[in-house]
């Protein structure tokens, strides 16, 4: 053990953020399903940035200001009184280059500002679809790491801790990491890691999105990594990609 | 699935509790490293009951009051101020038989506390050392079940999580579940079940227990099934040894 290496330590639910300090810590928002794949996907294809709200109402208010896309989800369909939802697969060149998207989630936006609420300055976005830009920018950061699952409304749930696992199982010999959610994370990984969509049909919120709602090239676009390689970062409000 | 099946759901830390039902289901407390695991260990070898308490002062001013033995921890050490810790090795026969044990611990007696203020009617308490007795409960019972990990103040921990996969690995069959958490638990038991001795070393709680205070005996006897196979039961605010 390097002491001087920094630490990193995973977080399973967005009740649990409090047990970390995340102050001069990166924090890597996490909700596979769908919310950080989608943000992945828009700014891959050339989205200006996105807002990430709380609420339909600021959702709708601030696109009408900025003539930005209005967009979310609740409890994994379109919100609603908006027209855009929260796939990554809606999100093409052809309609969102050079816009600006304003996003509001059930979990992972919800995330985002609890970590602002609790002091994070580092924040980023990660999924599947952009797992290699974030273990770069994790590594060459040389800082604490905290990967913060959104969940399912609070509750655990395994794909976001599955791309906990993956990340730790990429950035691990840079990092001291003593922390039994960041093992159960990376055992999980590895135990998945060549069959992850295989494996979805386990997961609760697979159900609710392809059960419910068809959407199971979603799942495939979320759960496949590098598809839309690019490193959302917080700065003033927005999420923007971040060269390295 | 058969809808008139009870359900079994996991909850990782005291943090999550108010996220499950506990009015009408039986709320199983665990926590393997060591509290449960002396409770069991402490009815299975004669004492006439255990309250468990919040306090160290709660812990001697009873025991003094109903001749009783005054025991606990804080961070994993003998709490100030007492002469019994939370080992399970300590509890055995000659010195506790129909004696009360008065107990206070850092995460599984304020588990239990938590579990009474969200209106928990019925609440066991389980470990390796009694994981049949609380199997066979769970299944006459036919009521929903909640596996409650007391985790390390307040941090998700390997040890509850492997437990609470025991139970449902042989459980399973006479419960609905559709729980990201019980998933991860099963699996990761699948995956350890032949060497939880040879893991141990794997946990923070392990380097708490055996590097700091030496206890490889504690740790081994609290990983290995059906050392103490009694059924600790809630009544009127003691831990009873409950036969089927």
């Amino acid at each position: 053990m390097q002491p001087n290496k920094p630490t990193l330590h995973t977080c399973f639910s967005p009740s649990l953020l409090h047990l970390y300090d995340l102050t001069d810590a990166v924090v890597v928002i996490i909700d596979v399903f769908r919310a950080t794949s989608t943000i992945a996907a828009a700014l891959y294809n050339g989205a200006k940035h996105i807002i990430p709200v709380d609420s339909v109402a600021k959702a709708i208010e601030i696109s009408k200001r900025i003539d930005g896309v209005a967009a979310g989800e609740r409890d994994g369909k379109l919100a609603e009184g908006l027209q855009h939802g929260n796939s990554p697969l809606e999100y093409h060149k052809d309609f969102i280059e050079n816009k600006t998207l304003v996003l509001t989630t059930t979990n992972g936006t919800k995330l985002l500002q609890m970590a602002l609420d609790n002091n994070a300055k580092t924040i980023i976005t990660g999924s599947f679809p952009n797992l290699t830009a974030v273990c770069n920018f994790l590594i060459t950061q040389n800082k604490n790491v905290v990967l913060g699952c959104a969940g399912w409304k609070d509750r655990f749930n395994l794909e976001d801790t599955l791309f906990a696992g993956a990340v730790i199982n990429k950035v691990k010999e840079q990092f001291i990491i003593h922390c039994d959610s960041s093992l159960t994370a990376e055992l999980l990984y590895e135990q998945h890691k060549n069959s992850l969509v295989d494996f979805a049909p386990n997961l609760t919120h697979y159900h609710r999105l392809v059960e419910r709602f068809g959407l199971i090239e979603d799942i495939k676009f979320c759960l496949t990594p590098d598809g839309a390689n690019v490193l959302p970062l917080y700065e003033d409000g927005k999420l923007v990609s971040f060269s390295l």
